[in-house]
């Protein structure tokens, strides 16, 4: 079963139709499912900018498409992909996409390509993971690392739904995830449609959950992971990890293998995007500033494994995240 | 110079005013600046669950305004004060403050004389705690506990502002603080108004900024202090003090003594209030829960002093506090 196919309750984040890209209007969840429809890079690089679709492997799927828009209107390639790329600083799986399409000789048929590998990708990495999710438990995500940031299905919403579709009993403390509030508005949409037992939070309760022994793990996706297993994801992310530690709760990523880049080689070389502070309040008290950073890097030390498409991962995470990038035949550990 | 006098930026929280109880009406900030007069206790019991007034501090002096309105418009005081004290349970000085009036011969004048004592022991309290702030100190702060909590002066801001007025270089991280946002409205405002240089950030972003080596010290208020010196506080607070002591940055509390609850032995024994989810979103996805705690409670364990109208605590508490409301002969230190 594709995402969108009979019986999903989700329809597709992202899309190729004939000759444009649809996707899901995410600024107006969960008020109203509405579509938008992108002809044009720029239109889709507005898309990209305000929110209308977000999440990385999404971006990813995104920044193909957006390739094979440039192909279909006879763009330019390089200009198209140079203003696709600048869109979004933190999450390699767009520049990753961008560079799949260029690299390829029908951008279509490689944009549609990888949005379909990129739901399947989830399902196995839903697999892997759902072992980890004990029966009962109590599960924390922060952000929207579901099906709406990927082209379906879901990466760390991805775990919990491979978990519950196999017949575990579980629950989600689902974080709102200021400023943006993805969690409250994405995550908790998402959950609702799946029928999974969710329970919307202020960013804020998760230390409180966590010290009364409210919290059985932590799942949360990323927007990029370094060679060495540093992972930049939503801002917040760093905290829980903290939390998470400091209470004995496994701390879990999720994310498809095109969220690690071997070339950063720490999470300190990562570019933290800052956004308007108008997310956070759209008018301040007078003679009073807003910092708005999107992105957080959770150090490796705090991960207690990371879940990928191609299995498992746990420290050493440079060692180990190597090694599922080396062709089969040349791995020996 | 009185709370509200000729040169104060910000007007008195609450007051008596011949008749009433007249008080800024905390939910339209920081768009306006409106009183609302409560001329009758049920008047002022809505003032209070509406957090039209909110602060431990201001809820003292609102429990004993209200013993007085009691008094002046001929209600029983006994049933007066048991429908002020279940308006709100964690805050220990509502229900001290309604004692007080109580006990007291006139209420009236005793309710203006704790408003009165309020604002010069937040003077005195933030003369202590202001040489703990360095020069050019970057102090985090969480919720509201400035003159809007108080009758005046502030007390985790009445530190802020007493280092600020002292000639101390300083400025201020101001978490937005979720759900009901005292930080974004309250404290940006009371900050911007006195000029001190205050940058709001959404609550998740304080463990990135603790990373990042950007915060000196936090300072937070406190609804109540047990015995053995946990704190409750605004939900979040926890949190920042699991942060604060993971990065080795001093974590400090700031409150009056009337705080105090010595018949409280641990934090394990105080009342959690928890508040419509209403607060955290009006609609929530369908099939979605929302939980919503408005407090928090931060071990001792984690809290570097507490910073009263008496001076500086430090670990252990239990004999630090005990000795502080100790009458000051039988003191040997």
């Amino acid at each position: 079963m594709s995402a969108g196919s009979a019986g999903d309750p989700l329809p597709p984040t992202i899309e190729w139709r004939g000759d444009h890209v649809r996707l899901i209007d995410q600024r107006r969840l969960p008020e109203s499912l509405e579509f938008l429809s992108c002809r044009t890079v720029d239109s889709l690089c507005t898309a990209i900018t305000s929110l209308a679709v977000r999440g990385a492997p999404a971006l990813g799927v995104a920044g193909a498409m957006g390739v094979a828009l440039a192909a279909v209107t006879g763009e330019p390639l390089a200009s198209a992909a140079a203003r696709l790329v600048a869109t979004r600083p933190t999450a390699v799986n767009l520049a990753w996409g961008v560079s799949q399409a260029l690299a390829s000789d029908d951008p279509v048929a490689c944009a549609v390509r990888l949005a379909a590998e990129d739901v399947e990708r989830n399902r196995r990495l839903g697999a892997f993971g759902a072992v980890l999710l004990p029966e009962g438990g109590r599960v924390l995500t922060h952000c929207n690392a579901g099906a709406l940031a990927c082209a379906g299905y879901g990466t760390a919403v991805g775990v919990i739904r491979a978990a519950w579709e196999s017949g575990r009993t579980l629950s989600v403390w689902v974080d709102e995830t200021r400023p943006v509030l993805q969690g409250a508005r994405l995550t908790a949409w998402e959950l609702g449609r799946l029928g999974i037992p969710a329970t919307l939070v202020a960013d804020v309760m998760a230390g409180s959950l966590m010290a009364g022994g409210e919290v059985d793990c932590v799942v949360v996706g990323a927007d990029r992971i370094a060679a060495n297993g540093d992972v930049a994801n939503k801002v917040g992310t760093y905290s829980l990890a903290v939390l998470a530690a400091h209470h004995g709760v496994p701390f879990y990523v999720a994310a498809p293998m095109s969220t690690v880049d071997l070339a950063c080689p720490s999470g300190d070389a990562i570019v933290i995007e800052r956004r308007p502070g108008a997310e956070v309040m759209a008018e301040p008290p007078a003679g009073v500033e807003v910092e708005n950073r999107a992105f957080d890097v959770t150090p490796a030390a705090l991960v207690t494994a990371i879940i990928t498409d191609l299995g498992v991962v746990r420290a050493p995470y440079g060692e180990a995240l190597a090694r599922l990038t080396r062709p089969a035949s040349s791995g020996s550990g």
